[in-house]
């Protein structure tokens, strides 16, 4: 019930050089604890209270962790050693290069340095059919509306009178063979195979169906045409159904057509397929290419030099990378950490250093002994040693103690039991009375 | 999008006796994990598909436990073993004694032995305005929105100009001084203390305000004397305004109104004063006696020998407990494992045997050191003593190896680090955009 007028941004004055941050992503976040509150004062923006575990993502969609295992509070972050750091969950609506300012819906901020780490949203390539219908797995939100749709499918699937409806409710279609795609894929053939029948002893889960379609001629394009092709065998041996070079025409919810004319029933569809970068208001067009801020080696956008881009909405163009990083989380990493050394020599008046991704190599995973690596030097590594290393690297990369504790306890936990942990359908707030009667009473909160 | 006419219950038919039972909370699983599937067919409805622990609810409130460590799917509760055993998970309409059926949202089902297990629902006492603006706290999605509204007062108390308007994001009023608010009242109390100073550096937390508000003249009413003092003592201790003999007139979501005219600013008012049994259509008046059903030693609702009642929903009088068992997990839990055993007897046409209460004791707590625990011989302990004893219980009673193991662990980091885990603002479906930005864009699913 509060209105907007009545906040305000609350941050305090400041002799030391404000850097503004956008977003408290990979890049954000490593940026923030690489830059000390002796220097700077730093005042981070984000819309959710939280950093999260992205590549895990889709784990929470299949019910194989919580929630809350692959997020951490931002303010449990930057706890009293950054002291000059400031966080408010709050939208950013614009920025204004020439008053140096960002403006939120509570009011606007003078900056002396302006980071944006924004990421990217999911791209329907201008079919709002499509948006209204299918699925995103970007956030956590998406990722406990999918489950609860894919358990509530299984529960209807078991009550449906008419064979094709039953069909089209247990035909689970992905759209877009990236990592996304390719691991949430399989870890629904592990649900099927091993979890699955045993919750639904009626059921008969041959009939349940996963399509994975990919517009490209391979899975995984970003990795090595060895790891696309291994990943193939793999999905395959899991019994996924992978259509390569095949677009999405349209979906109504209940058909997908695909460019060509072939049609799926299916209630359930996944999209996986894009990304586009999730810009600000307020820079010249010239500074952005494919929603993607064009940036230097310095991640200074083109045309300024107090505004950066880091990570996913960045293009940092080199020799090696002639269309920007990957958009995975170690370039965004990198850049954070390199960003923070680059603002102390500029606040020092020190010639800036260009900024070098190190490429680690990528890693995905399809089921327990199914993974692929890309390492550095042109190895790749697949099957049993490849699931030991993605294991090993997601639970160190995961943030805090508590969480790579909970992570790992369940991993150990279902290694042994075969057993997925959290199929809780929490799903109140979708309707007023839902097939199960769940009623949700619409709050009147704050700024209703 | 799946019409209610395209759905059917789907239960198999059989020639042993048809058991169904209403609600998966305490007495509805522990009645059917006694009845063996060799001599029943057992099916069960329920709006929601999973078990929860209810009597820790509320530290998910309060971001100490995460959503999914509190429930137990009930199609994982019963597996394999149990053949001839079918969930449902659908909202029951109405019961017809005479044609002996339960009418649910998709179709009517025959019984031979109809058991209403379905628990309580919050009671308003009348008052529309109660609630449709206080937060109440019976259900999974209750706790993960009352722990977004605390988080999210907190981030707006720091982004407030008004004075008088932040005061009210800080008063918290929890009306209802039984387990639910007391436990309640306890656990903000340390994350006053131990948590949101870390989180808000610069808010001052000796503003919070937790008030316990309660129509009686003494804390935990069923308790002791003894521990109703204690507890009165432990909540004054740790600083929460604790107001007896006092009744909520009015609340418009901004001004809590008491009868006498006083008045408290607060923008978030706790609901836990009151349940009513959650009652099923179609049977008649004289079978109910304020909202729950009367039921004789054998579980029977008056006047039905082949309809039962159980747990909080039925009141069974006895010289000892002459208005009922009480609201707890124990009278549940020992009525659900003595009816299984009656049933049985019933089919073989033996006598059978009456219900006795076995009172274990019951147990609070406020918080680290501060619990209460009546025993029976009329022995009360308090203190650290109380408190390990609280902790065990609530451990060994917790359903399902993986939640122990996680709850386990997540008390033990909690003890040694004064740290609560999730303080995830999880609340995506609220309203179109909010402060944050987020949005939500409302999917068509199912049965809209």
């Amino acid at each position: 019930m509060l209105q907007l007028n009545e906040l305000s941004l609350n941050i305090p004055d400041t002799t030391k050089p404000r850097v503004v941050v956008i977003g408290g992503g990979f890049g954000g976040v490593n940026l923030i604890k690489n830059l000390p509150s002796k220097e700077f004062q730093v005042v981070l923006f984000d819309r959710q209270n939280y950093h999260g575990f992205w590549p895990l993502l889709y784990q929470v969609a299949t019910a194989g962790l919580e929630a809350d295992a692959i997020a951490e509070p931002l303010r449990k972050m930057f706890d009293e050693e950054y002291e000059d750091f400031h966080f408010r969950q709050v939208k950013v609506t614009g920025i204004n290069p020439e008053s140096k300012t960002v403006t939120t819906l509570v009011g606007d901020l003078p900056y002396d340095y302006l980071v944006i780490a924004t990421g990217t949203k999911s791209n329907y390539f201008g079919n709002d059919q499509i948006k209204e219908y299918s699925f995103p797995l970007k956030q956590i939100p998406d990722a406990l509306n999918l489950r609860s749709q894919l358990l509530q499918s299984f529960e209807q699937a078991n009550m449906i009178i008419n064979p094709e409806v039953r069909q089209s409710l247990l035909n689970i279609v992905i759209v877009g063979g990236g990592p996304t795609g390719v691991e949430l894929a399989g870890s629904l053939a592990e649900m099927r195979r091993h979890v699955l029948p045993n919750d639904y002893p009626g059921m008969d889960f041959s009939k349940m169906n996963i399509y994975l379609v990919e517009g490209l001629d391979r899975v995984l394009p970003p990795m090595s045409p060895e790891s696309s092709a291994k990943t193939l065998e793999y999905l395959q041996d899991v019994g996924i159904q992978v259509k390569l070079n095949t677009l999405v025409e349209s979906y109504d919810g209940k058909t997908v057509t695909f460019k060509g004319g072939e049609q799926i029933q299916s209630q359930t569809l996944i999209w996986a397929a894009g990304v586009s970068g999730a810009q600000v208001k307020g820079l010249p067009p010239e500074a952005s290419e494919r929603g993607r801020y064009l940036v230097n080696p310095y991640n200074q956008i083109i045309g300024f030099n107090d505004i950066f881009a880091l990570g996913d909405v960045a293009a940092m163009k080199t020799e090696k990378w002639p269309k920007g990083h990957p958009g995975v989380a170690q370039p965004a990493i990198q850049q954070g950490k390199h960003l923070a050394k680059n603002l102390r020599k500029l606040v020092r008046q020190e010639p800036l250093e260009p900024f070098e991704y190190f490429d680690k190599g990528s890693l995905a995973i399809i089921g327990r002994n199914k993974a692929v690596a890309d390492l550095p030097k042109n190895m790749h590594l697949s099957g049993f040693s490849a699931w030991v290393a993605w294991l090993f690297v997601h639970i160190y990369y995961l943030i805090g103690f508590r969480n790579k504790l909970v992570v790992l306890a369940n991993w150990v936990y279902k290694f042994f039991t075969y057993e997925n942990g959290t199929r809780l359908i929490i799903r109140p707030f979708i309707r007023k009375e839902d097939i199960a009667g769940q009623e949700f009473v619409r709050k009147q909160t704050d700024l209703d």
